[in-house]
């Protein structure tokens, strides 16, 4: 399958790319990572953003960042790759692959306390990645039927993943058999994803995409104008909770009171066993300059960056191993 | 009731004077309207926005365009009036209040077709308009507790009315009496009046205002942080539906979904016995530039400036005759 996509990101010449997703769409333009704390930053500030991008970035950088290290006594080899490792994982508290990732590399490193062996699992998990994007594509697409009208929330796409995307995906393995359908994208404040990164690439894809606001699903479902909605998450807690960007959880009780379809796509990886459900995870508050931006009056803001879907609203957890109920996560990957 | 607030409009020296309220809230600038098509582009533009306040612009600038009119035969002058008057409603044709307000400037210059019959019209229109606010406010008081947390979208505040506004003029009369309470301006994209308008006058009146954006709604309620949300109209239909700001109907479900009642504040004049239901209503679309700014991909965009909320969402209407089920109001005011 063909996407006329740039890589979110890509390891050339002993070092980590990253597409600067806060210059899209105007700008596209590479992070070229030189020190840790530059994958740190990307991570931070949202340059690489989606949760799947996030964990390869984030252990491509791990693995850069202990390049160094030839020669040095395993123990301290271990220490320090413990400690980037710590140091990465604070930028994005909330994302569990994040974590999921440099803690694989920080269990391959302590067998093995090469970079060799850290670079060559940064390159697995990224393989995996592109794999399992198109497993959940494919098991996903069949969601999409003939001029099905999907709604999808911030970014799920290509840019938030390696290539196809999570919520993206089924769009782009519809795409490429030639089935017709056409896509809502939310602009997704504060931050707008929706409006920078999804309707951009969907565009670029060839896809039928047309942006509205976030205030603006409501009135777009009550007119029968959605058959699905088709988000991403960052993190699935054991009772099936989908923790995700914030705005999730108003489009679907939207989507529950209008009888749309609410499904979420991601990587298996994605589950979280052990956090109970949505109320235990730390949700991010991020910087009132988001929201209050160059037109708000200077007043107190509340900016939550991720919500909670309670799992009775999630109509099915599109994975590289099948649709599951938000119930059956924990049966199947604990 | 003293609120240290602008004058959304007043009229001197003959002229129409209006507050631009594009440029709030950075700078206070008054439009000194000369010609019809300045009180036009006002109100096509939203410098002047509110429903309320769009019907007493619209009366002020109707009669000042008939200022020159002296000593013209009376057919003349009615027949300039009525041009003038279907050119205005063209500026907002979902507005009710602009054209009931003009219509009444019509009907008193067809009685008697002097430019001084018209500019008292509009005087009268204008005082009635803060007497209802003023009521509205006392009527709207008592379902503001203390501690109560208030959830308000777009502004029906002080800016969309004379003085006190609809919405927000139960707040400013509990302000008054020293009642402790906290507001959530939502900040009601495309066009920020929450984060422009409502959320600036109420931290100006130094009510505890904190601004979210739209689709941060759900969480706040999620978590129980709103106990009331109260909102303005642009129009009730005969069957009760609200149409109001794009984005009502979606907080009005939530408010639903999460058990917090949700009601609306409007002038009586605001009832429009003349149309059946809110998919009767036609619903403005206004220009893609205006959802995908400076951030967005130029794809295609879905603007609608309204939406309808149905009247089973809605827990009473706040009008200056006391609190009404919105099926209560067909047979009060048909």
């Amino acid at each position: 399958m063909q996407l006329d996509l740039p890589e979110t990101l890509y390891w050339q010449d002993e070092r980590l790319h990253l597409l600067d997703q806060r210059k899209l769409p105007h700008v596209i333009q590479y992070i070229e990572v030189e020190r840790l704390q530059d994958t740190w930053d990307a991570i931070k500030t949202l340059a690489v953003r989606g949760a799947p991008a996030i964990g390869v970035a984030a252990a491509y950088g791990l693995a850069q960042s202990m390049q160094d290290q030839h020669g040095v006594p395993a123990e301290t080899f271990v220490q320090l790759l413990r400690d980037n490792a710590s140091y990465l994982k604070s930028a994005r508290p909330t994302a569990v692959n994040l974590a999921w990732a440099v803690d694989r590399l920080v269990a391959a490193g302590e067998k093995t306390p090469r970079y060799e062996t850290l670079l060559a699992a940064a390159q697995t998990i990224h393989q995996e990645d592109l794999d399992i994007c198109l497993a959940i594509g494919e098991h996903g697409a069949p969601l999409i039927k003939p001029s099905s009208r999907v709604l999808t929330h911030c970014n799920a796409g290509s840019l938030a993943v390696s290539r196809y995307g999570t919520a993206t995906a089924p769009m782009y393995v519809q795409h490429a058999k030639g089935v017709p359908f056409s896509v809502w994208a939310d602009e997704t404040r504060p931050l707008y994803q929706g409006a920078r990164l999804t309707a951009w690439e969907l565009d670029r894809a060839g896809i039928d995409v047309t942006l509205i606001c976030d205030s603006m699903v409501a009135t777009h479902m009550a007119q029968g104008l959605v058959d699905l909605v088709l988000v991403g998450t960052d993190r699935v807690t054991a009772n099936g909770d989908v923790v995700n960007k914030i705005g999730t959880l108003g489009v679907a009780v939207l989507a529950h009171h209008f009888g749309v379809p609410f499904y979420v796509a991601c990587p298996s990886s994605t589950f979280d066993a052990n956090t109970l459900d949505g109320a235990s995870v730390p949700i991010e508050q991020r910087a009132p300059g988001e929201v209050i931006g160059e037109h708000g009056a200077h007043v107190p803001v509340s900016n939550p960056a991720f919500d909670v879907t309670p799992a009775r609203l999630v109509a099915g957890i599109v994975t590289e191993v099948g649709i599951l109920k938000p119930q059956e996560l924990r049966q199947r990957f604990r």
